[in-house]
């Protein structure tokens, strides 16, 4: 059988990147797939956009896992010499192994198990029915386990299944950082509900979708988004993907609320931006892509927050907003309304920055002890209700509000939304270090990000996989990894705001 | 190495399918991407997609063609009993041993060289210099003669890269039906020439895209597009793509002249509407998929030259027109305007149902002789003068109007050309028999499309691959392919409009 080898040198390390291009490329081009299913695909699609994700992730899992891939592995990390090299290879062989080890058929049932599990989510989202999803739910955790038992049989399932995303940083490590973001948190929040302040709505009646988006865009032109490399367009979820040469966003707009489209943009920009900082000669391998989830999400709530919720970017937002809908709050009102904490909603897709993590720590003991075995899916709304309750003090009205919000387990995705709280203790420990560099906030008030979006580059975006995270983190800041900026961060922010 | 086998089921001709979908939604992939290229894509998009596709024809290629595929192939051929079973199995084979003759490497060094070569061909059309497109048309000549000699060293290598467009016709019976086309267009033009008729443009000024577009919209609408499974979106050139699920139509609009949009519309959605009209349930298999380019243009053609250019059609267009462009022409000079033959244009994609013909015989000869050897490139541009002088009576003004106006080249494909001729006579013999069984004039009076769409599904596009071409066409109007109905058909209505 040929071996899908795309090179004719006799180098095995150029075989080797030339095999692993193909294949990545396999898997930019179900990027594009899923983009256009978001975005533009009819819906009668559905039937034959499902398989031909399908078929690409089958074939991307089966040749990369093949022993072709091992052969030529092998032989190029025997003669890697330079850092990239060596960097590369590191890389490869860690798919490599995760891949071999786990069959294609079971990729293949579990993404057509997750298929249906979407739909069966979204009927049962609808009717705020969880037992209707659960049978799809204990399915789903049950292949994961298989998948988990596959890669290393004698570990934690849910430490392997977290690595997934995050292949470089240790459970211990991450659930650490949780737990100092929630410690750090909870009281912080109970001092906010306690607090006489209260930050008033600025905007009222309805905005036009057309203006909010003339809007986004001219925000999207504020920050440098390159316009020859990217698009914008509608989705039901906002979210950014593609590549180097490529990189889009998506967006949404509420009718009563700008800002609510104006966040997530930055935060998808933010995304983008990485993604279009990475190196161009790399395209195609390790050394071109981003660093793990984490990483990727420390760079949109780099921009979200850090820059985007600041007063200097909400003086330049504000002629925007008076231009585009005719509304014009000051800036405090709307530095106000932008950073309000409220202790009181049960979505986290709507959460504030700071009851966020603990959305996302209750969904994380819950996955945890499923995956491992401690949790069964029945009791899982009554957790969720009792652990809504705990953190946020709130209970959800039902199941749609409540262990039904989030899509992420009905795509087979358990050791995902950690990455999401991860990645904010990340952007603040990047944003400082930063800071240290570049007066990010008196370029801000001159409208100019062009020094910010350069240093993220260099000592970031550029890396593409050549350090592990920590190692990444510890270059770009000076620091290990830890939630220590967060805290000091939103404790600094927050007891100002609120006066407490 | 595994053998990216998505069954897991023991019976030969299951695990062929298998193997066949997930192929087949790696080559529906690369679909997407291209109409994304042609649609969405930024600029800065083109190096990763290119790579993108590569990879996917590649991956595709290796796969189809692997020993994996042969020995199922073997094994379920032996086995097969329906007259299914018989059709898919001969549809998989002609494919896999294509596949298996051409190494992977000469597959991607072609595709390659042609993304050199269409860049080149753009910078060479704009300064209308051949001498800078020779260099690229000389190679990709020699590399699809290599290609020709790894199918069958010993068989015209023209014929063997015609099959590849035209499987089950061959060269000899195409050939003959192109010499009828040749010889009862070129006295018919010769009358029209001479004629006194002159049907004038009923358009004054410029029309609005926006308008243009709600115009052809309706146009859809009217014929029965169904929105659920498809879109409409602008490209510099007009196609279909998609499947079953999901068929996209493009179109341009030319601001004086709305008839240059509503046409190529109208013919995409005779491409659509075969899509769309493909069995469901084999989508993936050659069952679900289209016999070859000729009968594809037929359907295209059928729409838009014998129902759009009637005057049942125009009749329903004319109120289309003064709704949306304020524009409403009498049915008499719009049927004229809209069959205006035109000898003295010298471009293929402008050209009327007549003359088309007589662009396709010259490139068709020239591409033939390049192929065998008969002619050099250096020759073309004088050939290309000497026969559209020869057949037109018109000499092109320069390179870019002569022998650089088509991209084909550039793209590596020669024998495609013969395929539009082909399918306009097929167009007229199907045409022909749908009139038998269906009163197309008395419905489309009435603006109801749905008994020709329902015709044309029964005979035509449920067939999918079932019925090799000329069984197809048997089956579906009673006689052999042959170019009959159409000399007929363009005699009657030429002679009839230009009074000769």
């Amino acid at each position: 059988m040929a071996t899908t080898d795309a090179s004719e040198s006799d180098d095995p390390y150029d075989r080797l990147v030339s095999r692993v291009k193909r294949l990545r490329n396999v898997g930019a081009a179900a990027e594009v797939l899923s983009w256009d299913q978001q975005t533009k695909m009819p819906p009668g699609g559905a039937p034959a956009r499902s398989q031909q994700l399908a078929a690409l992730s089958a074939v991307e899992h089966d040749l990369f896992g093949a022993a072709a891939t091992g052969d030529l592995l092998d032989a190029a990390a025997a003669a890697a010499e330079s850092d990239d090299e060596v960097a590369l290879c590191r890389e490869v062989r860690r798919e490599y192994e995760r891949r071999a080890s786990v069959p294609t058929a079971l990729v293949e049932r579990t993404t057509a198990r997750a298929s249906e599990a979407v739909e069966a989510w979204q009927a049962a989202r609808a009717d705020a029915d969880f037992d209707a999803f659960a049978p799809h739910l204990r399915d789903l955790v049950a292949l994961k386990r298989e998948y988990a038992e596959h890669v290393d049989p004698d570990r934690d399932p849910y430490e392997v299944l977290f690595e997934e995303f995050e292949p470089c940083l240790s459970l211990d490590r991450a659930d650490a950082v949780l737990t100092d973001i929630r410690d750090a948190v909870v009281p912080l929040v109970d001092d906010v509900r306690a607090s006489d302040v209260d930050p008033s709505n600025p905007f009222e009646g309805t905005y036009d979708e057309d203006a909010q988006e003339a809007l986004v865009r001219d925000v999207l032109d504020s920050l440098g988004y390159p316009w020859e490399r990217g698009r914008l367009d509608r989705a039901p979820h906002p979210f950014s993907t593609g590549t180097v040469y490529d990189a889009r966003i998506t967006t949404r707009f509420d009718e009563t609320d700008p800002v609510k489209s104006v966040f997530p943009t930055v935060h998808e920009f933010g995304h983008a931006c990485y993604t279009l900082g990475l190196p161009e000669d790399d395209y195609g391998t390790p050394l071109g892509e981003a660093r793990d989830l984490s990483v990727h999400e420390s760079q949109s709530r780099l921009w979200e927050n850090h820059v985007g919720r600041s007063r200097p970017f909400l003086a330049r937002l504000q002629p925007l907003l008076e231009e585009h809908l005719g509304v014009a709050p000051d800036v405090e009102a709307l530095y106000g309304w932008a950073n309000r904490v409220d202790p009181d909603n049960a979505i986290r897709v709507e959460a504030d920055e700071l009851t966020y993590h603990l959305h996302v720590v209750l969904r994380y003991e819950i996955e945890r002890d499923l995956v491992r075995g401690d949790l069964d899916v029945e009791e899982v709304p009554a957790v969720w209700a009792d652990k809504t309750e705990e953190y946020l003090g709130v209970t959800p009205a039902d199941d749609a509000e409540g262990a039904l919000q989030d899509i992420h387990w009905a795509y087979g995705n358990f050791g995902y939304f950690p990455t999401y709280s991860l990645g904010s203790a990340m952007a603040a420990q990047v944003y400082e270090a930063a800071s240290d560099d570049v007066d990010v906030a008196d370029h801000a008030r001159e409208g100019e990000f062009d020094p910010l979006r350069g240093w993220l580059r260099e000592h970031v975006h550029r890396r593409g996989k050549r350090l592990e995270t920590d190692d990444l983190v510890r270059e770009a800041t000076g620091s290990p990894f830890a939630a220590d900026a967060f805290t000091a961060y939103v404790d600094e922010k927050y007891r100002a705001l609120y006066e407490v």
